[in-house]
């Protein structure tokens, strides 16, 4: 449950096909939820890196552009990202958390990890971001 | 045209859900194309930083296990994907194209670049990958 | 202090050019200390972006390499290193801790960070690794 | 030997202690050479990857910057490096080869390589940097 639940936005198209839910967007944290269904499988029948990845950017994204508010929103441009793929899920959903670790006006730096519900760390990321110009 | 065309795989789940094509797999060379559609789009509507780095991955995980065999395949596992987005599309295709730079019998180094038809410079990548167990 | 301080190695070439030392040791966390001296610095007269990279860098490196015996040691070579620089020293010691975080017989996953002794969060980093073979 | 002899500098306190030369610095590349001495050993005898990781950041720090003058001088930070470690020195000297290759009048991309004098390919990077305020 979000502790703002109100700025919760409407989900977007790429978010809409993968089917993840942003679930919680504070000052300290972003977490996102994606059940694993069959659409998300790679060449191997598991989930494709690129989910993570998605996961992973968004979470980021969003824990450096939290203000609030839903009139005085934010935006940033992912400038680097890197993945890093520890395990794979034993369970049935993806939890991407994701926390803004410092920066300026900007641009400005953060990290994020997926594990799923049994607690297995699945990715982790780091990345850095640049505000676009309001 | 790929030039071994007979061992382009059917398009696996993820594949189909975004709509890339592996269209040339060579030991020198992967090739995708993935025609821009709306169902692509991030919260500001240019194509989300998930889906170039789905290619990205796809395309240099690729290119580390050509065999030119549809019997004798190889498979490969992302350890670390690193991304950088440099600009956003002026076309409406995304070309990626990634190869094999290194490595051994256990793990090897890819690079990867996403262009539009354009030749506008989108995305480039590296990656380290651990082949799988035969 | 190191918790294992039999096991700390006597200084390499390049640990004794740059002037760190390994602190501790043990199966949970790297530490390493580098008092700040002129050489280190860059055109701008701040440390080098590769005395942070050389840290942590080491201090993962380390990380997977715990045995708790000078008689079984176990090495790894670096596969893949990514690097955030978020802010600069306002102390004089850079400080970096690693931890590894992930990861099998044949490669794993390592995260670091450095800090100065007045607590400023200077720069942070993950690498994947790869086991020397005995 | 540089196209523009004039613009490159005085050793700074890190290059002097490392002993590279910055022996190229064009509008298209930047290239740095390093001779391979004991004091860049790591723990396993062989030049420590800091080494490398300094040599690639310079090569892209530089390959941003250049203006082709010396009263009128550009500045950047590094935000984030990403490092590959393909193969280590068949031969006695590190060459590294920087370029620019995207961003805009805030930030700007680089890609890098090492390679000894043989040829051999030991190591990648790119990096994400932000322009210094005058």
């Amino acid at each position: 449950m979000a502790t703002y639940p109100e700025i919760i936005e409407t989900p977007y198209p790429f978010q809409h096909l993968l089917g993840f839910q942003i679930v919680e967007w504070t000052p300290e944290l972003v977490e996102i939820h994606l059940p694993l269904h069959e659409a998300l499988g790679n060449r191997y029948g598991i989930p494709h890196g690129g989910v993570h990845a998605t996961l992973l950017d968004t979470a980021m994204g969003f824990a450096g552009c939290f203000t609030g508010s839903q009139e005085n929103t934010r935006q940033a441009m992912t400038l680097s990202l890197n993945v890093n793929y520890l395990s794979r899920p034993k369970g049935e959903t993806l939890i991407a958390t994701g926390r803004k670790i410092g920066g300026g006006n900007r641009t400005f730096f953060a990290e994020a990890e997926i594990r799923d519900e049994t607690g297995e760390l699945i990715a982790t990321s780091s990345g850095t971001f640049r505000y676009r110009s309001a």
